[in-house]
């Protein structure tokens, strides 16, 4: 048996997320379809991160047991080929320790949020970006944004399906560039809670309208309470950035 | 009756090219009809560049003659809403004196080519640029390109479907840059013959696999001959950028 890790990249619009589902499409089913048609093993995939519908994966990392004595790079050949015609790709694969695991060992988590600021409809990036038609202004934004770094409790900002054990967790990064009308939010932490960098960008996104200030923004945060969200932003601009490990 | 001027982002991959066609869709035809469905006018677009199938628009420029009186802004949001369900939009739109062309009055045209750099296929790239798993060399192709920048007769770069008077033409830049496994070559002239920049990027790729040297690129451009070309680069990494005009 070899544990074997996966860089993935994916395209989450026709998927109803990372995680296997009875109800459609996932990017773990088509991960765990490929490997068995390449082994005839039936390998259950682990991954840094469970991605929701419609979100996308630059460099995902999971791992899966195998038996078939294979060399890293022809497996992820073999794997890549038979993940055709799913929008998802293996970008790297490696043999792991035994005791490696994508989501246990992994110790830092970073997303990237991409909106677009404007009013013309989107093109080709269509579901993968978040339109905003207000003006944004990404300096209030991203003054904004400070306030919700470091070690706090994000109920408000965490999904009624949250299975997180507690709501207290460190944000390290979350930082707003703007480039023309392109706007990207960065965050980075240990982990996140389920929704909460788009319930972040949504408030965020209120405060670049001019609707809420940074001291709403405090008030969100301190009030944890769900209800105090302003708004979730849609999937559509969240992509997976990079899970980390101990070196 | 007024000129309006518009600025159009499209995604090419559903599209046989900008021009309208009889046996399929066009970006042309969509903006046409979309202006009939706002004005009941019969309006014919004409644009800075005609793109071939499967190739994009970021902002190209193009013009209708309209009887029906409508602001710009208002004439833009209501095409917009007409375009759907097509990857089209208007991002610009303004009035622009009769004698306004924007095909015989640009005076600059630029495209970006976008290749990825990988073994790995495209996931929500696919369609949007060319994936070539050969290692490049985007220095050689950086040296390369320069050959080609100038005054030249561009016969070995141009489609046997060519429609231009002259072969002649001033190529005012090819840049190639690097970043991560993105490589993006920018191109700039008054105006480029039919599939010109699609083939001097197939010949930049012969140089960047280490397959041609810049003194190969020398010879295929004095060969002034089709048949030495290396290969022509799919449409699915170009993209039209921008339109200049006097100011």
């Amino acid at each position: 048996m070899t544990r074997f890790a996966f860089t993935v990249e994916f395209d989450g619009r026709p998927f109803m997320g990372w995680q296997r589902q009875a109800h459609g499409p996932s990017v773990q089913q088509a991960m765990e379809d490929a490997i068995f048609a390449v082994t005839g093993e039936r390998a259950v995939i682990h991954a840094a991160g469970r991605t929701d519908a419609g979100v996308h994966g630059l460099a995902m990392r999971c791992h899966a047991d195998v038996e078939k004595d294979m060399p890293p790079f022809r497996l992820m050949e073999a794997v890549n080929a038979r993940l055709r015609p799913h929008p998802v790709a293996v970008l790297a694969c490696e043999a792991v320790p035994d005791d490696w695991h994508a989501r246990f060992s992994c110790v830092g988590r970073s997303y990237v949020y991409r909106i677009v600021n404007r009013r013309a409809p989107l093109t080709w990036e269509s579901g993968l970006a978040w339109r905003v038609i207000q003006p944004l202004d990404e300096k209030a934004m991203q003054e904004a944004a400070q306030v919700l770094v470091g070690l706090h409790d994000f109920t408000t900002f965490r999904s009624a399906h949250c299975q997180s054990t507690s709501p207290i967790k460190t944000l390290d990064r979350l930082d707003v560039e703007r480039a023309g009308d392109r706007i990207a939010i960065h965050a980075a932490a240990r982990s996140f809670l389920h929704h909460q960098v788009r319930s972040m960008v949504g408030c965020l996104a209120m405060v670049g309208m001019g609707r809420w200030s940074a001291t709403d923004m405090q008030r969100a945060l301190e009030a944890r309470d769900r209800a105090a969200l302003a708004l979730n932003a849609p999937p559509d601009g969240l992509y997976f950035v990079r899970a980390d490990y101990p070196a």
